[in-house]
């Protein structure tokens, strides 16, 4: 399946130009689109600052979709006919471009699961409660994402681990000082923790992180939601034990997200869901399971997410992470530059090298009302707790206001939140 | 969120015309693509018998989901931005239309879920988990799809609950002097069926069977992968305690499904994944979680999957349940004519008022060279063991072909099948 011939999905940029964003932002076709239209009344232009919730799809991404349902569709790995075999290479091509993206040793660590969320919950529930028992600890952070807490809650409540909670600094860093004091526990049998912070913009040092872990001999599993959209990410010179991931945030579709893990963790990880194509032989007497990934892929899978998924790969591929990742610090920098001036503004999240995510509060409005009058300006951002309340209370902010960037931004949009943010200012003052 | 204004999906047919398949093909780009082409080889046009492995799309629902993707994409349930509003009404509106579907008594009975396959897994874990204990009897049948096999089989090494199977008779119809004997048993906690059976095709007896059950206090599931597709299908008159259906099999997209379950059920089952948008408050100190449905739906949804089901129902809906199960039943007959003939030929699956599915035999040819052979006729059936092996082992065959319809087959699609079948039965005699 390796050999499959994909559609070309890939866009027309040259690798070694420089960034042209107002070439990439063609690739997007709701970028176009105006905010609030009605008859007699033109509407704003879109300014899409909710990247971190989700990301736009480029047409290229579009198209596959389209392209698959119009001549390659059909159910996968079960079926001897033509359109069944084309639509298995299709999709299985996936999870090769998949493991080269992340840079994982091979196709087989490479588990599709519906979203980030399915695979936290997936070795919670399959590695968690086959190896972990009661008054073994697992080490989350303050800055976790709640789909990174609440799976270890619920294996609490079902086996007595214990969660302990590395602190968060007040620019927003990871506490390393306290996760080296909570690693000396020999209890310890899991570090789970993001690689970039979804509210604080913050990128952990992931291959420090583990290297503290693994001298411990604790596997650490990174929540890459975020990370993996915003930088390049190499699994083996992290060392990552599990990496999870979601495509609907890397321009992808939604429907579809991975887990990667070591061939040993999955080796010794039982089913976690029953099903078909999961088995490799079924009575009333007895089941019999595949190897993995295919033991943690039960009932048809997420096939046209998965084409979809293919073609955002070789789409942020083609621009380059490393160039992707340049843009969005420019981005950043202008951003915080604009905004630096505002009165009142606070910005949660400040440490060093930080994704293109900022957090903010404005004293006296209310996070909701900023995110109403932004709107109204066209500008789209998130407001809230962001999934992740624990962060919430140790700000003490109630919520935030969250502007995230993506690979099709631009210094203007930067420009136009602050001048949005400022409207907001003198609306409310 | 009920009254959202949904993008105009539905097809132009009338539903009082008769029923114009020729016209319905042409909403379905795949079905004019032609199979096996080469330079200076026209290859044969696409005959699709897979119907039960997954249906093709319409291009309603192929333009709702690129539509969708072009003017209103962005994350659902947690934004106050025009897009994110927009997003969640044209995605919850889903829910609405799948009640509506199957006429369940609300919205909030609707779970969504990535497949049907996850739909059992979330009734086995959540509901099994919480209600069963050593030694209840959860009764299946021996026509299950693995899907409704493995999940209880992992439920059962769990806790040590007791499986019962009730039997199929020779013509693929289910046991019921079985059932009722099964059901004596005290300690049955569960019967879980099929509507359908996506080999043989037999249509349970869904209301005679509820009402077997639940005079003894034993609640329903009913697989309805199968059944929803084919005829209308109404929770309430069957009085399903569950039901479950797939969207990729009702012409909508891969990566979303549904179960449906009385309120009362739903209100007393604990969550099974955990993460985003399911909980309504988090701490590290304690977590409290959603009403359902929304309890059981952890992380970012299948939203673009959620759009283009919509879609699906408004077109088959449209098109008329009724009038479609008409066309296949005409479809099925014609077929089963022109097999009939055919030495050495067996039909697994002769149950009155079978749905329009005909797995069979020939004498001398192994199922993978029937195939094979379609296949390079154009005629695209599934062979092999269909996620059933108990029902492969019942019936002595260690795997079938399968030939199933759906909205848009022909006539003159089934004397193509019978055609290729026997040159099949030619080339190897």
């Amino acid at each position: 399946m390796t050999g499959a011939t994909a559609h070309r999905t890939t866009p027309a940029h040259d690798h070694n130009a420089p960034y042209d964003v107002a070439r990439v932002r063609e690739d997007f076709p709701i970028l176009t689109r105006r905010i609030h239209e009605k008859p007699g009344r033109p509407g704003k232009p879109l300014v899409y600052l909710d990247n971190a919730a989700s990301a736009q799809k480029p047409r290229a991404v579009i198209e596959a979709m389209t392209r698959f349902l119009e001549e390659d569709y059909a159910n996968v790995h079960r079926g001897v006919h033509f359109l069944s075999q084309r639509a298995t290479d299709l999709y299985e091509a996936t999870r090769d471009r998949l493991a080269r993206f992340l840079n994982a040793p091979s196709r087989e660590t490479i588990v599709f699961t519906r979203n980030a969320t399915e695979a936290f919950n997936l070795v919670a529930q399959s590695w968690g409660r086959a190896h972990l028992k009661a008054g073994d600890v697992v080490v989350l952070s303050e800055m976790e994402h709640h789909a990174n807490i609440v799976p270890w809650q619920l294996l609490q409540a079902q086996t007595g681990i214990v969660l302990k909670v590395v602190p968060v600094l007040d620019d927003g860093s990871l506490d390393l000082d306290a996760l080296e004091g909570l690693l000396r526990d020999p209890a310890v049998r899991l570090l789970a923790v993001s690689h970039a912070s979804n509210v604080l913009g913050t990128v952990n040092p992931a291959r420090q992180i583990a290297r503290m872990a693994h001298e411990r001999g604790v596997p650490v599993l990174f929540d890459g939601s975020q990370a993996a959209v915003h930088m390049p990410v190499d699994v083996q010179a992290i060392d990552a034990d599990f990496y999870v991931m979601t495509g609907h945030k890397l321009y992808g579709p939604t429907g579809i997200g991975a887990l990667y893990a070591k061939a040993e963790l999955l080796a010794a990880m039982p089913p976690w869901q029953g099903g078909g194509d999961m088995i490799s032989a079924v009575s009333f007497a007895g089941t019999s399971f595949r190897e993995p990934p295919y033991r943690f892929e039960a009932g048809t899978p997420p096939i046209i997410e998965g084409v979809g998924l293919g073609a955002a790969i070789d789409y942020v591929t083609a621009l380059g992470m490393d160039a992707i990742l340049a843009h969005e610090q420019r981005l950043l920098a202008h951003a915080m530059d604009r905004l630096s001036g505002i009165e009142g503004l606070r910005v949660v999240g400040t440490a060093p090298g930080k994704a293109a995510i900022i957090s903010f509060t404005i004293d006296g409005i209310h996070p909701h009302d900023i995110g109403t009058l932004l709107d109204r300006a066209g500008v789209a951002v998130r407001v809230g707790r962001h999934c992740a309340e624990p962060l919430m209370d140790r700000f003490g902010v109630g919520a935030t206001a969250r502007a995230s960037f993506g690979l099709y931004n631009t210094e203007a949009e930067a420009e136009a939140l602050a001048d949005a943010v400022r409207a907001c200012k003198e609306f409310f003052g």
